[in-house]
């Protein structure tokens, strides 16, 4: 027996409502059956986007809805703004340098937030030439969460498009779309929509599509305008993941239900209890002022190896949460309170954390980070 | 209460065993459990594909690994072609063009074979300027196998790559990727692999790899490259279907157990028995000399209309089937009998047909078509 713990920033357990859908018998997809299916799915996107835009679904990772963001609105030799503060970001400048894209790149060190002036400046210093901007609301690699209310706010009077990359946020931290002036936001189906990964969505606003008219970037899959003649029909382009969007209607409908302002307060309230108890035990998180409330980012002490933390967790108790990555690989352990994981999970997460840090001869009160969180879910 | 019988050349239905897998509560995609699983369905995809060479996965339908070898082996400007003998044989056209590649095109009348020696033609009339030909083993939309084994003895011994669409037919009729030199082949998971869709494959020779270092297309997602680094490490260059990969596995333990012989052998019956049952019926095949062992398509009297047939079939009775596509639009009904299929599945298709061709008031004598195929099943 060795039961398994899943606290990592996605993919994040799934719901057994979730898990039921997908292993239900397959449906032809073009039916009236599954376009039933479709045309829900697509209400309740827009309720988890909070646009009225539509919302494009593509049988692929997050990383291809963001290349579809990239191929659909620019062209080869187009100038573009960058925010780079972790792995995530980076990855806006690779896929937009793979088109022959200029990028005007903002680096941010890993752990801290973009200040949303220095896009101002780029866009301005830029003559306004910058076509769109590319950000990220929560930096998975950082467990840092970046203003997009602010930076929208910057960006919505400016010729410029506002790309976000909420793969890891949505559906766990707020983010208006439409409201905060957010013309193209990417997403992926096994972070905050609690489902297994190979879904990516795309919304797309009045603004990026004129862009997009202007597109000279080749593209055929991703092709977000035979997406949108298809949706038209309540179709898809290409044979869709067909068992991922009926589960997607079922984590949906526990959302709808929820209302997403509870779902926002109870990761707000896990994140507290993480931070609470990490404080509890002496240790310092990465994102000092910007800590996510999707993951949790922490500094490991000196003489604790976090990789080998991370695998005794995962390979010997059966709790998975995240190393860090790149530069912080070794140095961080990223603890992850998004989609289906309640309190109760969170104190399973940490009481691990404990054992294996006393373990391994690191110097603090045994229980003391899983009071502090406790503290914080009896308020 | 409406039970549902699935006769559709993709989706197919599912195996119990991935049903099961496909309910199972997730892993995380970067652990020893998930590597594992990785490396048992890479090789149970060599077996399927007959190759020694790697064969990639992507989180996407079968059209992106299609985009995938286009955009890997090629450069704008570059001569390849195409072979359009149906709807799919067109999607290659239109991806190499997408991406500016010139494409000498060989036009085949819907419901026949391409010559193979057509190709070679093209390819000597070129000056050997082909970098690549595409071709695809069963055109979907006609019921029509191409004979790859032919065109791979004639593609060869020129510097052109061959590029053959597996997506219907790999793992229900022979495909030997290696002995028949195809250089690259791409499928998709939901036909013979019995899964739903949402997984593309790719496996890719030496030959090909050569082509492949001189491409200039650009590319991110569907970089084979990457692709290629991740697998050494028994990864994936970002996040994969990880449900859809876990329940792959369990296809291919049933299609190892079973052997390909015998899979093949199984979807030689049913088509026997399906092009049986129609003829008693008094009704004929579109393609009459080429008709696959993977879908069969057949042509309706006049008078009888097929979009009624098909919907009849469907929302009344419960029994899906597919009809024509694009030019042939009901003048058709598809049968396809591939995948988790059996004898009895393929009687009560029959059965159902017989119900509403008469209901419709084609005159043939009601059992002929059960009484035909299950003569060849007793055989």
């Amino acid at each position: 027996m060795r039961k398994n713990y899943l606290l990592t920033p996605g993919p994040t357990p799934l719901p057994p409502q979730v898990c039921g859908a997908m292993a239900r018998p397959i449906i032809h997809h073009r039916t009236p059956q599954f376009q039933a299916e479709l045309k829900e799915a697509e209400e309740g996107l827009k309720y988890v986007f909070q646009t009225v835009n539509d919302v494009y679904m593509f049988a692929s990772s997050g990383t291809g809805a963001m290349e579809a963001a990239v191929v659909n609105l620019l062209s080869p030799g187009d100038t573009v703004v960058t925010v780079e503060a972790g792995k995530f970001g980076e990855r806006w400048t690779d896929i937009c340098k793979a088109y022959g894209i200029i990028c005007e790149v903002i680096r941010v060190p890993w752990g801290q937030a973009v200040n949303p002036a220095d896009i101002a400046a780029k866009i301005e210093a830029s003559g306004n030439k910058v076509k769109a901007v590319f950000t990220t609301l929560c930096e998975t690699s950082t467990g840092v969460t970046h203003d997009i209310r602010a930076i929208g706010s910057v960006v919505k009077d400016t010729p410029a498009v506002l790309v976000v990359d909420a793969i890891s946020g949505l559906g766990a931290i707020p983010l208006a779309t439409d409201a905060w002036s957010c013309d193209v936001v990417v997403s992926g189906s096994q972070k905050g929509l609690m489902l297994p990964p190979g879904l990516g969505f795309i919304s797309v606003s009045a603004k990026a599509w004129k862009l997009a008219g202007n597109s000279k970037c080749p593209r055929y899959y991703f092709d977000l305008t035979k997406a949108k003649k298809a949706l038209e029909k309540n179709d898809t382009a290409y044979t869709p993941a067909i068992t991922l969007i009926i589960a997607l209607n079922e984590a949906l409908r526990i959302m709808k239900q929820d209302t997403m302002e509870k779902v926002f307060a109870r990761h707000k309230k896990m994140a507290d209890a993480v931070r609470a108890a990490v404080a509890a035990m002496g240790l310092k998180l990465l994102a000092a002022d910007a800590s996510s409330d999707v993951v949790t980012a922490v500094k490991l002490p000196d003489g604790i190896d976090g990789e080998k933390l991370v695998k005794t967790m995962r390979d010997t108790y059966g709790v998975t949460i995240a190393g860090g990555q790149d530069a912080l690989k070794g140095k961080l352990v990223r603890i992850a309170h998004m989609g289906y994981i309640e309190e109760f999970d969170i104190i399973a997460g940490i009481s691990c954390l404990e054992k294996v840090l006393a373990q391994m001869g690191y110097g603090f009160i045994l229980g003391a980070g899983v009071k502090a969180a406790e503290e914080v879910f009896l308020k």
